[in-house]
């Protein structure tokens, strides 16, 4: 963003903000009767879809540190996190609300750069933005969205149908968002004590994606889709696969084996874990922000997705009721619940 | 609510406190597949209707004082404010979501006392709370609500439609919750300079309670359906007269003339305006938050709808583009759009 113009919003105030902010909003879906400008959006549904609703709240200083947070991430970020929930439902997004509250210190450019972030994951994920509301904050940058989607009736997947066997499958790696973020806390506190220091960050490319700019995995959904798989069960994996694979039991009213020389993780997050001198494991099973998918096919479905290099099986459902790690040296643990929560405010212990 | 137990938020976590909130939550709708407790929320919608959505976020310190907010009052607002909106495109709402951003220093118990606002306000107007995001807020308190509801095809009532000679009407009476606002802040400095002075406030309790529990006009929607009118243009009167008419006539690419001698204004809001030595109409134009609705209806409906005492007729639309106030002497004086504007954090001057 260049340095050189800023605007107070106060220059032109809420309505003007908002003019400027919609004015390049283009409509991509038919069933959008009406996008920004009037009292509420209005949208048309077939008969034979369910609606998905889903809604964040990004908090400064609680999900985002604006130090290294670029504003076009964080809004990019702020839709990837919510359409992930709707993929969670084995469904497609199609519209979004994105409400901000606005600290004063913030000109119109910072707010165009945050707004350029929800526009690119609006249109790399074809979603129309149809509204919301903008206001100031007294105190921090705050981004609540919601995102519609919809699924085929009785396609619709939640976290309460996994059965006795079922195979346990996550999408993609585990950990990295993690690592990314400590990578970017020690920075951070190395910046702090001199700022003269330039951070060497090439070799944490992937991590520090995963953590800064996560994509949602909507095309997990189309290859379940094509290959005529409707999972038994699903949760994106938002707060760690220790605390999901937990939802996914208690609702279904079942356990889990999951072994740990199953649970992917990649090289970068394998060595920077070893760098940082913490488990892989831990970081997997803990760390969340990976924003990919957990969820569960029958037997008979498995094959039909045994291939695909995007999923890997960690595990089966099992008809006890305890969740449990298989470790690489053979023995069982007990996999308690031990993931993110916002009011600890800290990350969990690893 | 009582003084004795405080539980601090930590003691539960966000997954227990969302469950003790939320473990009260009756769905009422055959609509609602899945309330809160999933990745999201479903919904299915009849193929004859059209879904309304609108969404708003209080901040503390920008929209509501905490000092003489009661929280319940809060919760309650929150979702008129956006029923409110969904009433303003002659829609029915049926669905809410509600996303917190709770400050540190609130007690599991502060929270519950805001969602009975919440939840007494989803009773009486008849809306399942099917989910949000609840979460700790580094600074103030935030409060973002999106409400979904829907009208019939063809019948949703759009900011843009008015013709020339179409009635302007108006719902109630305007001012008084602006009036309100100012006894509020009036009370609130006298306490700060004698915190024993105790407030006198029998006489204020209409306009204290549009200001702090203000209702939406769910049943003027419902009586122009009765009486078969769709207007042909609406909207709620968040801003203040002078702005959202503004709006209508803007959308409209129509002018208006209004009667500063029609304009409904309550006896206590003009016996407080005297008191408080400011004029009610300037009041009623530029106070905002009264969420009655402002509408055009044609001359031919307009008989449809003459006696009710809900509606005052203020004026019409004409077909030059200036929006102009005639006062009680005659004068014609040019309504420049002067709302409450967020941003520029003051109310207009009055």
């Amino acid at each position: 963003m260049s340095k050189k113009s800023f605007t107070p919003i106060s220059a032109l105030g809420e309505f003007g903000l908002v003019e400027k902010l919609t004015s390049e909003i283009r409509l991509k879906h038919t069933s959008t009767q009406k996008g920004p400008g009037d009292d509420a959006a209005v949208v048309l549904h077939a008969e034979e879809t369910e609606q998905i609703i889903s809604s964040d709240m990004l908090v400064e200083g609680v999900h985002f540190d604006p130090t290294y947070t670029p504003l076009k991430h964080l809004g990019y970020k702020s839709i990837i996190v919510n359409i992930s929930d709707i993929c969670a439902m084995n469904g497609v997004a199609t519209h979004a609300l994105v409400n901000l509250g606005i600290p004063n210190k913030y000109s119109v450019e910072h707010v165009q750069e945050l707004y350029k972030g929800v526009g690119l994951a609006c249109q790399n994920y074809n979603i129309d933005l149809i509204g919301g509301d903008t206001t100031s904050s007294s105190t921090g940058l705050v981004v609540s969205v919601s995102i519609f989607g919809h699924s085929d009736k009785q396609k619709t997947v939640y976290r309460g149908g996994a059965k006795p066997n079922d195979i346990l499958i996550v999408s993609g790696d585990l950990g990295g968002a993690y690592l990314g973020l400590q990578i970017l806390e020690r920075e951070k506190e190395i910046f702090n004590t001199n700022t003269k220091s330039q951070p060497m960050l090439d070799k944490y490319e992937y991590i520090l994606g995963k953590q800064l700019k996560p994509e949602a995995r909507a095309d997990v959904i189309k290859i379940l889709k094509e290959k005529g798989v409707v999972p038994t069960s699903m949760i994106d994996l938002s707060d760690g696969l220790s605390s999901d694979l937990n939802h996914i039991c208690a609702e279904s009213r079942r356990g889990a084996k999951i072994f740990e020389n199953k649970i992917p993780i990649s090289e970068e997050a394998q060595n920077t874990s070893a760098e940082l001198k913490t488990s892989p494991t831990l970081c997997a099973l803990h760390g969340g922000e990976d924003y990919e998918l957990l969820f569960t096919v029958s037997q008979d479905d498995y094959h039909k997705i045994k291939t695909n290099t995007a999923f890997t099986p960690i595990g089966h459902i099992s008809s006890e009721k305890n969740v449990e790690l298989i470790t690489e040296s053979g023995e069982s643990v007990n996999l308690v619940e031990d993931g993110w929560d916002a009011f600890l405010k800290k990350r969990p212990n690893i």
